[in-house]
């Protein structure tokens, strides 16, 4: 490299996306945008950039050194978003205030936030999240419809076996409240988030050893985060043992009936009962999230994180207004869902879509070429041509290269005939071709 | 506003897109999107955030003062992409050399990019650039090519009314050699670049007095910058007459011969010919602007930045690499054509799609809503369910707001007999519908 060029270099935990995964991704994109909008989520689009208060307010010390924040050009603090949800209250009170929408209000938002986090397998510095939001809504219904938007949306994008786990955290908060632990609960939720990466008996030490909790009171309480369906035979019997809480206190009683009832809806539509079941160890660190949690993981990669995440939050607006708002959050981290399956060796190979190189053997024949092009791409079949008029071994070895089909050829004296030589690319076999309709005929 | 809160505002220069626009955009995403693949252009990725070495290297200092460049978490100097072409010329570099591309390469890219430019009407901080580029390209054809691709695009995004003018800088620079003034043929392109703002005279005294340039130079300079095929009764009047130009020297004929050529192919093609023009007085100021330049106009708002731009370019990847890699690139201004077709009154006003609203009367009878719901979204009737159980009133307002076409109650003694009462709120009429079938019959 000579002294005078910069390295042409990317900064770590960024990246290219390449045509092939790109194709893939836009694909992807196109589906879950379909999904969201049968739904009736209306899109919206906020910037990348805003001033940093209006992020942090409130955020915990992870997110604020997760911030890219600097100052602009006249001083001002500001920051790339680390996430759409935070951007979408400032959004939500901002255009309610100038009466720009109405409540209810359901919208979703496909774009990159950043994060200053280790870069490792899996996770980059920027990527794509894909939230739908409901705002103002304290129903049922929203519970209910977040599932089947997961569900349809992942079975559109053609992932085929996955599984929606949710737990109502306000169960939790109550059954702390009963053993008399609630002030320590965001600690207990850190150290349980635990239990699929580290030992249960370790889990055990922290809770007894650090939140100086009962031995008693730690046993009820795993028993209690150990409550999964798949330790069941079936649903029936797993609501059967978690009816034994609804004793403990009348407002454990309402949101173990309020599960039930949410189960009772599912149960009705079509969505087969394996792609659901309630976790109640899905807890999630941060003190915002309430009330409903989702996680989604890959049955065939359980040890990934979740690739569609949820949560019911009731006061998020709270940092700029006063007005009580709830709402429920979901989002599909799409740049791991596709790094998933490339994983599983489930990411299809998208070729570019080309069908037939046109041969460049003259440039003042280009018109010609530009005219087969021109009425070929009318009738639907992908073509191109090449750019320059080199070698026609160069130009062979180009559509070897890109995987094209066949390579079409106008020798001169072919050209006052407007016939062509097509070449299949697959056999080697190469033949003469006298109109343009057989020409057609033969590509299709 | 409590003290407690913070102020829901956004940076000045930045905007929310809200779901009308939202929408509107989306479409029109989707529309390029598949002409630039319709042309075989292939989608990357490149990260939003890049080292400041690789996107100010050589550029002018107007772009070092626009560029959003700050200091990251290990005190890496970095900046937000101002445009995707010097990205662009980073990744082909970069990949070549890891072999994940070939050249010729062709690709796209549709992402927003940052400036910090006085925020005006049309003129955003972030805005969406939508670029297509042929890399390693020395051809005519890529140059006929960009215009199709323009043409195509602009047509398939529903306008009708627009201008491509295309001019060649070579034949411009080369002519100002012929006039010794080659040397300040920058400063004289930053002067004529004024032509369509200012007054001309104030152009030719600002070339006398400044620049230095001899009457009779001024006046030639002039006379060539003012060389608008609009001026002309027909293409081969217009033709004729920079064929005079031809005399002037070699280099120049053999420029004017390459305009002739590509004239020559694309009158063959199907692109009316009032679509482009040949226009000498297209500049652009930057000197790595060299070659073919391209800017389109909408007919109906010629006061209007342009909205398409392209160049071709001899050696943009210098900065990285010494290989000389010529390329052609353009870019649709889509927030500029959407707020152009707005300012026309050509944006249509979309609508969510949904066009039933299902009352929420009971919570109880949730499950009954929730299987309707999903039947009619699965007969293609876009269906919302209110989502809390509220006074009828208030949801009947919020259908009336959000224009839904129909509301759909279901009172308790019809769910018994899965039976309907259906209210046409275009009409007001209300009517009772005794079976499923019955009801998609009547929403279709």
């Amino acid at each position: 490299m000579s002294k005078n060029t910069v390295q042409a270099r990317k900064l770590n935990g960024f990246r290219d996306i390449l045509p092939s995964l790109a194709i893939q991704k836009i694909e992807m994109l196109k589906k879950i945008s379909e999904t969201f909008q049968s739904f009736w989520f209306a899109p919206i689009e906020t910037p990348h950039l805003e001033y940093a208060d209006v992020l942090v307010w409130k955020w915990s010390d992870e997110i604020q050194k997760e911030l890219y924040r600097f100052e602009d050009h006249w001083k001002r603090d500001v920051a790339l978003r680390f996430d759409q949800t935070v951007p979408l209250a400032r959004f939500t009170v901002e255009n309610l205030r100038l009466q720009n929408i109405s409540l209810p209000f359901k919208r979703y938002a496909i774009w990159n936030v950043f994060r200053w986090e280790r870069a490792q397998k899996w996770r980059y510095r920027e990527f794509t999240q894909c939230d739908f939001d409901f705002i103002w809504t304290k129903s049922l219904a929203s519970d209910v419809e977040i599932i089947q938007v997961i569900y349809s949306t992942l079975k559109n994008i053609w992932i085929e076996k996955f599984t929606i786990s949710l737990n109502n955290r306000k169960i939790m908060n109550w059954f702390f409240e009963y053993l008399w632990v609630l002030e320590k609960s965001e600690w207990i939720l850190r150290i349980v988030d635990k239990i699929a990466k580290i030992w249960e008996e370790k889990v055990e030490k922290e809770l007894i050893e650090t939140e100086k909790i009962s031995f008693e009171n730690v046993k009820k309480i795993l028993e209690f985060v150990n409550l999964k369906e798949e330790n069941f035979s079936d649903k029936k019997e797993f609501f059967e043992k978690i009816s034994e809480y609804k004793n403990f206190s009348e407002k454990i009683k309402n949101w173990v009936e309020e599960l039930e009832k949410i189960y009772e809806i599912l149960w009705k539509l079509d969505i087969p009962k394996n792609f659901y079941k309630v976790d109640f160890s899905i807890a999630r660190g941060l003190w915002y999230y309430t009330w409903m949690v989702y996680e989604t993981t890959l049955d065939d990669l359980p040890w990934m994180w979740s690739v569609c995440s949820g949560w019911r939050y009731d006061d998020l607006t709270k940092s700029f207004s006063n007005d009580d708002i709830s709402w429920v959050w979901a989002s599909i981290w799409l740049d791991r869902l596709l790094a998933a399956l490339d994983e599983l060796g489930l990411s299809e190979e998208k070729k570019s879509p080309a069908k037939v190189l046109i041969a460049n053997m003259d440039e003042k024949f280009l018109w010609e070429i530009f005219k087969i092009w021109e009425k070929l791409r009318k009738n639907w079949i992908f073509t191109e041509i090449y750019p320059e008029s080199v070698k026609l071994q160069k130009q062979f070895k180009f559509a070897d290269k890109q995987k094209f089909e066949f390579i079409l050829i106008l020798w001169e004296n072919e050209i006052k005939d407007w016939s062509f030589t097509l070449k299949n690319l697959k056999n080697g076999e190469q033949e003469g071709v006298w109109d343009f309709e057989e020409l057609v005929r033969k590509l299709k």
